[in-house]
């Protein structure tokens, strides 16, 4: 199974496939800030049409272009879903070496990007280039997906995943992330949660007024603690009826999985966030389980009145929260969007206003699904380990729209990502054996996604 | 009673006494910013000397100085309580005309701190030189207290209260504030609420986390959440035990005096705060006995974790409440603080921080002390009609300290607001005419306080 041509070209070429990824690194492509997409976008299209592939733009409702491009021919297609978008590199003072320029330091790759997502875009392309260079013909059909709105929750994607559905049909879906865990045993996951954010609006009075006024004016802030207050007790279940009713308990195969996962040290994840418990004393396994199925109800922020330093007497005119339900197969963020303005309404809060802040679907593949096998074995060959087996990440994306709706099954996988990436942080980087080893991985998954 | 040489002063000497006034007004006494003050209290020293009053500046913690000052003798002794600090005047762009530059226009003079509190304070200055130019000696003796911390909280009024008390003693004292209502009647009151104000703090992660993490992190703004609910519920009721027990009902009289009070009109009230109802739908005058006599717990500010634009999906580390607690005769703020604490260690929240940020004890005069009958019959000699008796205000201030401890009554009176005097707004203001009128309201309150 070794491809050692494959590997030799790799190791060959690598300063000038390292140079590669540091000129898409030194383009600032902030989503956020509107900077450098268009530049960027096009690098991405030139570089695939140089591997051989037709490309074309897509987009959708004016959102930044997605650089579509196919290569290769065979029975089975793969889908692999990359974004060129960063984050915004702020709060600039605390990186070591200017964000957009890539530094090597100690063995690692320091930029904007290098992790999350352009080290993983480029070693895709790169491996594919090794592939034609040592192996020939590509055994697969190969569709990249590059978008350039990852980093501001993909606004258009699902808009361009309903218009141009038929180009994006697939066998499987190599997703966006990857790489090794604290282990340093690589890892695969075949699913996200879903969201539903909103943001909850108790009014009162036009403007802020004096405290003293109330003893007969209502107040805002009350209504909304109180209305807060019943979409989940200090027990942690969430109150809103209906909000359990579809959630699809684990399954044989994901139990089986998660018994395979190790769980981590509870003593130093405990150190690292500051505190001395985790909720209701959960540890190891038991807490991976509830944070792999469980949905959440959290409070993602609160504002009202008075926020500065000292005492201010004020009867605010305005509360607001944040609110995300993370949710788990097979919860629809519409419904849940229903029954919680049903459940206000019914616990006599039809005064707060409810603003939609967006929803993705959960999203799930069998674990048996050719993708997901795929990436275990060709992990399994490179790294010469087995690989942790995620059933589905706490964490969200838009795989519902680019695969789940269209009948894709997905894995993550070939990444060079590790612990300690800082993604979206500063200073975030890569290890410059994690970036070949990965690339060697995605070649492997060619051959083994093949077969 | 018609005191018609004191009037005929006034009216004399009408434009240097309000040039004096636009002096003080141009030194920019704001306290907050620790601008003007040394300056301002100078001016008020000396301007109190060329009355021929005796001078001192106390102070205690570092303060501000508080200018004190005797004048004239008498069997009683009269306490005027006045504060030379200001507001500060931002949002500057919002005035018509520059804030420390006293400007008149259409019969109105504005101007930063002219209505709170530099006109009253300098009225009454003036309204003694008047009475020594045309009555001839002062029949009581007259203690001015001048302070310069009103606008933050009269910080450190109590200690200066403890250690200078033998100065302060008096039979009566006039509160700083005073006018007359949107009738046109003049308002005397005879007390102030307490207050305990406090910050809660719940604390999560050491720092803000992915709100996956929710699965198994506490989130502290669901336990500030959680907290806040046993304080007080949808009815209204405070929940701490023992909060109400002390009290003290209306008597006889402060019932006989609500009685007498235009309650306002409803209508007009709910128009200005944009609401259509008020809590309970109390209205009128049962709406007036509440504000007067009941206590309250009211959120006046509120932030956890994400407060900006749009979602971000973060688990905070921290949430904060600040609270007010508004006291009613016999309530003690400290005892409140302890309720409080003994309340949230019943309830589970220990891990709920309480930050003390300060407590006055509520203040209240027998509606039958001689300064409140001084006030109320001097505004019926000079405004022709029955003044409007407030049993207390629903507001909060030093009376305490200064007064109540020492066992003086307290009334206000002899003011020139109005009801567009936009106290600690853009374009504060007075009316030229009710200038004048309250010197003479003071002129006879002197009078009468004598008798």
């Amino acid at each position: 199974m070794v491809m050692e041509r494959f590997a030799a070209y790799i190791a060959e070429h690598q300063a000038r496939l390292r140079a590669e990824l540091a000129e898409i690194v030194r383009l600032p492509s902030v989503s956020a800030q509107n900077r450098g997409i268009t530049e960027t976008a096009t690098f991405v299209e030139q570089r695939l049409r140089r591997l051989g592939a037709e490309t074309r733009l897509l987009s959708a409702d004016g959102g930044n272009p997605l650089v579509y491009a196919t290569i290769g021919n065979g029975s089975r297609t793969l889908l692999i879903y990359d974004h060129y978008d960063v984050q915004p590199a702020e709060p600039l003072e605390l990186w070591h070496t200017p964000p957009f320029d890539l530094t090597e330091r100690d063995g690692k790759l320091y930029g904007r990007g290098v992790a999350d997502n352009k080290g993983n875009l480029m070693l895709r392309i790169q491996a594919v280039e090794a592939w034609l260079a040592t192996e020939g013909a590509l055994p697969i059909r190969i569709v990249f997906v590059v978008e350039g709105e990852e980093e501001v929750s993909s606004k258009t994607l699902p808009a361009v995943c309903r218009t141009y559905a038929d180009l994006l049909r697939a066998d499987g879906c190599l997703w966006e992330t990857g790489g090794v865990d604290l282990s340093e045993r690589p890892v695969v996951t075949c699913g996200a949660k879903g969201i539903q954010y909103v943001e909850l609006v108790a009014r009162g009075a036009s403007y802020d007024l004096h405290s003293s006024y109330a003893t007969f004016v209502p107040n805002p802030a009350w209504r909304l603690t109180w209305a807060l207050n019943t979409l989940k007790g200090p027990d942690g279940r969430i109150r809103i009826p209906g909000f359990y009713d579809r959630v699809r308990p684990p399954s044989a195969a994901d139990l089986a999985a998660l018994a395979t996962i190790p769980a981590g040290d509870d003593e130093a994840l405990l150190a690292d966030f500051g505190l001395t418990a985790f909720l209701d004393n959960v540890r190891g396994t038991e807490r991976l389980r509830r944070h792999l199925f469980e949905p959440t109800c959290t409070i993602c922020g609160l504002v009202s009145g008075y926020t500065g330093e000292g005492s201010k007497t004020v009867l605010p005119s305005e509360a607001r929260a944040k609110i995300d339900f993370r949710l788990v197969p097979d919860m629809d963020p519409a419904e849940v969007l229903q029954q919680l303005r049903r459940h206000l309404d019914a616990e006599g809060f039809n005064d707060i206003e409810i603003i939609d802040l967006g929803g993705e679907h959960p999203a799930r593949s069998p674990l048996d699904a050719t993708i997901v096998q795929a990436a275990v074995a060709s992990a399994r060959d490179v790294y010469g380990c087995e690989p942790i087996l995620y059933p589905t990440m706490a964490g969200t994306g838009p795989m519902y729209p680019l695969c789940t709706a269209l009948g894709t099954p997905v894995a993550s996988g070939a990444g060079c990502g590790y612990h300690g990436s800082r993604v979206h942080s500063p200073n975030e980087n890569i290890r410059l054996a994690d970036y070949e080893r990965a690339m060697r991985w995605m070649g492997s998954l060619i051959k083994h996604f093949a077969s």
